[in-house]
């Protein structure tokens, strides 16, 4: 991409952004401003946030950070120029001693001093890469959402930030799957190389046509199921800790960064 | 490695070269001189190595080329110092018109001032790899030839050099499997990453517990089948080529490099 595509790829990733400010855009995030990453968004007292990030850090494959705010400060710099995590999301949930307590378009109500945000690695951007490379992805073929469950897999946990991983999957031939597995190595900051492919079952899933999130997508003969570590598992972490108040993303609606996903590949 | 240690390696190497020329030594090269590449060997009349070269670079994924000798001359510099390959290597088959016709320790009676040598990668580079990073190999663990298979994929033909794949297949776990992906991706030059995993039929082996070629190994539960390109591919183009005249080095008894597998690295 030639500076002057990147500037543009960013003023439109702004204005987005602003348009969730001002309330004019309130919907999903799924296909915008290709090139540049989005994130998952978790926001939690300074009190947690310390064994949160440990968390993070010991279970990188699912929870890979793109972004940590400073204490109490609603700005991200690490992600992108002027965003107001309060506002610049187009829709949130509350959560309060895990349980979701609310739907909001901001957060002008809700911000306190002592929160903490933090910017999660999506799958949006390695699926991104894959397209890149003529993979097919079916949840986006079939226009779903990605097909997620929980696994017999346990993270390290830190704190009480204790849960099972959870993954996303994507049908594929043995080839692609390969070839997704190199692609998708470049990228450890969106959840990396897959974590399992084929038998559901050697990770705890029981029925592959019914995820615990998402929607099913068919797999065709030939084709394997390809698991990733997926960045549920964060949302799963904060809401099993049944901490007092946390903040995170409407699923779908995620948070627009300034970060270049070619800038995340390691290679 | 520390330079000294290198230069005690590929003395070691030269060493074993040379008891295979005085006739000491006419064994087998498996596990020997850890660290070094050995090569599989394709000598055959300048009239054919045209092709023959052509075909390798149009399916680099089983014939990768290690090195080429100018037309007649018996010494292989690339692959190393002092290599005579009339008498470096331990033990040739001998062809004619595609037909095995017998053995012999050195090439001294069989030398001709129009033969072009081939060096191609061999597995025993990713293998030493996988080791290195705690992924068993199940033909080494039972001490046999790893179990080989001819397949339903046709490699691009160039000239009379027309020959569907032969893979070579280790069972792993898919977590293995995709740590294996990973590490072989970093070595284009030795059949790279594999080919395929999973089902047998799908590349047209119809019984996994039967090799075309080497030995069987068990495959445990959990476990899948992984497919790499095989060197083997180049011989079996070699023989249905039938060419009035070629060499090969007997299987297992290889060309030892003085190239160091890090080396062919290309990561």
């Amino acid at each position: 991409m030639v500076e002057n595509s990147i500037q543009l790829l960013r003023a439109e990733a702004k204005r987005i952004r602003l348009d969730m400010r001002s309330g004019a855009y309130d919907g999903q995030t799924s296909g915008m401003t290709p090139g540049l990453a989005q994130a998952n968004l978790a926001i939690m007292p300074k009190e947690y946030a310390g064994d949160f990030l440990r968390f993070c850090n010991s279970n990188r494959k699912p929870c890979p950070i793109l972004g940590v705010s400073d204490v109490g400060d609603p700005m991200l710099p690490m992600c992108g120029d002027d965003i107001d995590i309060r506002t610049d999301v187009s829709r949130y949930w509350l959560y309060e001693n895990g349980e979701p307590v609310g739907e909001v378009t901001d957060l002008k109500d809700h911000w306190r001093d002592d929160l903490v945000t933090f910017a999660v690695g999506c799958s949006y951007s390695f699926e991104e890469a894959l397209i890149n490379a003529e993979i097919p992805i079916r949840n986006i073929e079939m226009g779903v959402t990605v097909s997620m469950w929980n696994t017999n897999i346990q993270c390290e946990g830190a704190g009480p930030f204790q849960t099972p991983m959870v993954v996303s999957m994507r049908p594929m031939t043995p080839a692609q799957a390969i070839r997704a597995i190199q692609i998708c190595s470049r990228f450890p900051d969106v959840h990396g190389a897959p974590i399992h492919f084929g038998d559901p079952a050697a990770i705890g899933i029981e029925d592959i046509t019914k995820p615990d999130y998402g929607d099913a997508v068919e797999i065709y003969p030939g084709e394997v199921p390809v698991f990733w570590a997926c960045g549920v598992t964060a949302q799963r972490a904060v809401a099993g800790a049944k901490i007092p108040f946390g903040i995170g993303h409407k699923p779908g609606h995620m948070l627009i960064t300034d970060q270049l996903n070619s800038q995340l590949a390691v290679l």
